[in-house]
C-alpha cells in the first residue's frame, strides 16, 4: 500500500515560497499540488502544470530541463512533455508519490531549488485550462443512496430503492467524447420529449445539473484475471469535480430498457485540476456503515482496509447564477451543499467491481460517483431532487424561481476538504453556462 | 450525396489480376476492397491493408512509395502509414471514393499498375489482423424489432415491445476498451448472479453471443448544432460484424435502472475487415416499412433518400463449434441464419439520432445495430432467444445441447451480400472461443 498514506507532504505547517499558496483561502496550498494541462498564450503548446497558490508550475518545462529524470529512472520528458496526464497516470503509485515529494520540497519555503524553477511559473489567471487527460472510457456510477432514493420516489413512491443498489455499485458506460472542461459552454440539447401527451422533437425543458466526483484511473492495463480490491485501489490516481448535465425529459422517454443515453451525452463538464489520492490522504474517513438489514457485502467488495477509511470527506457545493443575477451583479445562489463521505460505495469498490468481469481499465479512464445527495433539503445534488421534478420550484431570492435550468444560467461546482490538524485543500471550480438549443425548425 | 452510388467499381464483370479474387467463393472480390490493419511477421510494424482474394495489398507501403498523393492532395503517408484507419476515416466521402477507384483500377486485370504494386502484396494467411481503428466511443443500438420483441417476451409476455421502440432508435453507450478483434479468446466473466435465490459472485452461467453489424464513423467532429440525416449519412465509413458477448444472468441483476454494464463490457469481438459503404452500394434496399399503427416518424429521422434505400441486405449466419466437435473433426453447426434488411432503423437514422443532442461523433467511433433477429425459429441472433432463456436447449446434433455457451465453444459470425446482377461480397469472419472464468476463490 503505497498511496493514501501520510508523510511530510501533509505537514500542515509547511509553507511555500510562493506566498499566495499560504493563504488559508487558497485551494492550492503546498499540501495539495493538483495536476492539470494548460496553454499559456494563444499559440503556445499545451503543457502539464501543477497549481500552487495563484501560480502554476510548468512541469513539462521542469522535465525538459532534466530535473525529474531520477524520479522515473527514464527520460521524464517522455512522460511529462505532453498535452495530457495519461503517461503520468500510467506510472506506479510509488512514482506518483516520489513526484509529489519532489514538488513539495521544490516549492517549500527555503528550498534550494527555488532559483532553478522560478522561471517555470505561470500565473494561473493567464492559463487556458484543457481536459487533463485523454479519456478513453467514462463510466458513471450511482453510489449515493439518498440520490437513488430521491429519484426513485419520483417514479416509485412505495418502493424507491431498487433491490440491487446495496449489493453492487450500479453504473453505466458514459460517453467520453462529450466530456468538456470547466468554462466550456453547454448547449441545451434537442431530443424526443413528451409534450401534452405527444412525443415531439424539441429542446429539452428539463435541463438539470448533477453534482458528482470523478476519479481518474492510473496504472497499467489489467488483464481479464483476478484483480482484488487492494490492487484496484492502487489504480486510483486522483479526483476531480464532475457536472453530469442531464435532460430529464429526454431521459424519461429514452431510458427503457437500456439506460440513459442522449439525455447525458450532450455534455459532461469536469474541473481541470486533478487532486491526487495522496493529497486526499488526510481526508480519508470510514466508509458508510451498512445497516443491519442491508444485504451482506460479497467478499470481493469488502474493503479490508476499512480502519484507514475508504471514503473521502469532501464538502461540496453548487452555485447557480442566472443571467438576471449576472446583469445586476448579484451574488450567485448556493443551491446545494453536501459532503461526499455519505456515498454508499467507495471508489475502490467501484473500480474493483468494474474490473471484476475482466473489463480493461486504462490510464486516463474516468469513473464518476453518480449524483451526491444528502438527506436534508438543500443537500440534494440535482434540481430533479431539490424541486421534486419541478413541482416545487426553487426560489432564487431575486424574484426568479427555477424548476429546471434556463438559458443563461451558469452552474459552478466547488469542493473543499477540511479536517482538524490538516491544511484544507480545494478542487477549484467546475463551471458551465447554458446556451439556447440549436434551431432545427 | 457522394457515397453509396454505383460506378465502375461495382461492375460485376470486372476481374482482378489476382486470380483468387475472381473465385465466386471469395469474400474479397475486386468489387469489395475492404480495409484492415495487420502485422506481417513477428516484429513487423502494423500496416493498413486492403483484402483482394487471398492477398492483402499493403496500402501503407503504396502510400510510402508516393502512389497515392494525388488522391488526397497531401502526403498520403500521413493518412495511410499508420496502425489504424482513423485518419482515412477522417477524410471526406469523395476521397474514400477516389481511393476505392484507384484500388479498383490498380487491381483490375490488365492494369498498368500491376508491376508497380505486386511487391506490396501479402498473403492474408500470414497476417495477424488487429483492430482496424482506435475506437474512441462505442454505442450499441437495439434496432431489430424481432429481437426486442423476443427478449421482451421473456420478461413481459403481455407487453413485449416497449412504447419508445418505434419512435427512436434505442441505444446505450458501450465500453470501447473491451472491443477485441476476431480470433482473440473470450474469458467467461465473473459477476453477481442469482443462484437458488441468493446473489453470489461467480462465473456467469448464461454466456451468450449477439449477432450484430457495426458501422465505423468517418468525417470530422460535428459541433453541437444541426446535423440532418443526409449529412449524418455521409459520416458512415463502413461496416463490420460484431459479436456483443452477453452474460444474461449478470445483466438480469445489474441492469435496473441504468442499463447493461458488466454483462457486456468483458468482451465485444469485431471482424477485422471494414467493408465500405461504397462497396455496399449495390446491396441497398428500402428501409423496413412502418406499419399503419406505428407512431408517425418524426421529421428529423425521416430518410428523404428512401427511393435508394437506407437499409442493407446482408445474409448473416452464426456457427457454433463445441470442443467435442473440434476434437472429432465434426463440422460446426449453423445456429442462426438471418438478414440485416429487416432492421427497424437504418444506420443513417441511428447516427442522426445520436448527433441530434449535440453529441460529438469522432472518426473511428463504432455504432452497432443491436442483435439482428428474424421472425422464424433459427433466425434469432442470440441463444437467449433461440432457447427461450435456456428453457428449450438447442440440440447440436452430436449428443450435445446448449442453453447457453460452454467453455471451449467457439462462435463464428459470417456475413455475405448477394444480389442479382452484382458480384457477391463477404465480410470474412468474426471469431471467438470461450475460455473458463478466472478463479477468484
Amino acid at each position: 500500500m503505497t498511496i493514501w498514506t501520510l508523510d511530510e507532504t501533509h505537514d500542515p505547517n509547511a509553507e511555500s515560497w510562493i506566498s499566495s499558496a499560504n493563504l488559508e483561502s487558497s485551494a492550492f496550498g503546498l499540501q495539495n499540488l493538483p495536476y492539470g494541462v494548460a496553454t499559456a498564450g494563444n499559440n503556445a503548446e499545451p503543457v502539464i502544470v501543477v497549481a500552487i497558490g495563484d501560480q502554476a508550475l510548468n512541469l513539462s518545462a521542469c522535465a525538459a530541463a532534466g530535473l525529474l529524470d531520477e524520479i522515473f529512472g527514464v527520460d521524464a520528458c517522455g512522460i511529462l512533455c505532453r498535452d495530457d496526464l495519461n503517461a503520468l497516470m500510467a506510472r506506479s503509485p510509488a512514482e506518483w508519490r516520489a513526484l509529489r515529494l519532489w514538488l513539495h520540497r521544490a516549492l517549500r519555503a527555503g528550498s534550494e531549488m527555488q532559483s532553478g524553477i522560478e522561471g517555470f511559473l505561470l500565473p494561473i489567471e493567464t492559463l487556458r485550462m484543457r481536459l487533463p487527460a485523454r479519456i478513453g472510457d467514462y463510466t458513471d456510477f450511482y453510489c449515493s443512496v439518498e440520490h437513488a432514493t430521491n429519484v426513485g420516489k419520483v417514479f416509485r413512491p412505495d418502493n424507491p430503492l431498487l433491490p440491487n443498489f446495496k449489493s453492487l455499485p450500479v453504473g453505466y458506460h458514459g460517453r467520453a467524447s462529450s466530456i468538456i472542461v470547466s468554462g466550456a459552454e453547454v448547449r441545451r440539447p434537442n431530443g424526443q420529449i413528451r409534450v401534452d401527451g405527444d412525443i415531439v422533437f424539441a429542446p429539452s425543458r428539463m435541463l438539470d445539473y448533477e453534482l458528482e466526483l470523478g476519479a481518474f484511473i492510473g496504472g497499467g492495463k489489467n488483464d481479464s484475471g483476478v484483480h482484488r480490491l487492494p490492487e484496484a485501489r492502487e489504480r486510483l490516481f486522483g479526483v476531480c469535480l464532475v457536472n453530469d448535465w442531464s435532460a430529464r425529459d429526454i431521459q424519461a422517454w429514452e431510458y427503457q430498457p437500456l439506460g440513459p443515453f442522449l439525455s447525458k451525452s450532450f455534455a459532461t463538464t469536469i474541473s481541470p485540476w486533478v487532486v491526487t489520492m495522496d493529497a486526499l490522504a488526510p481526508f480519508r474517513v470510514a466508509a458508510r456503515e451498512r445497516l443491519a438489514d442491508d444485504p451482506a457485502l460479497l467478499d470481493y467488495l469488502a474493503d479490508q482496509d476499512e480502519a484507514r477509511g475508504g471514503a473521502l470527506t469532501i464538502d461540496l457545493a453548487v452555485r447557480l447564477e442566472s443571467a438576471a443575477m449576472r446583469e445586476r451583479g448579484d451574488a450567485p445562489l448556493t443551491v446545494t451543499r453536501t459532503n461526499a463521505a455519505g456515498l454508499y460505495w467507495t471508489f475502490a469498490q467501484m473500480i474493483t467491481h468494474h474490473m471484476s468481469n475482466g473489463c480493461p481499465m486504462m490510464p486516463g479512464d474516468l469513473i464518476a460517483s453518480g449524483t451526491i445527495s444528502g438527506e436534508t433539503q438543500g443537500s440534494q445534488g440535482s434540481l430533479l431532487e431539490l424541486t421534486r421534478r419541478g413541482a416545487e420550484p426553487l426560489d432564487l431570492g431575486n424574484g426568479e424561481s427555477r424548476g429546471f435550468l434556463q438559458d443563461g444560467d451558469e452552474i459552478v461546482l466547488e469542493g473543499r476538504c477540511e479536517r482538524e490538524g490538516f491544511r484544507a485543500i480545494g478542487f477549484g471550480e467546475c463551471r458551465g453556462a447554458v446556451l439556447p438549443a440549436s434551431d432545427w425548425s
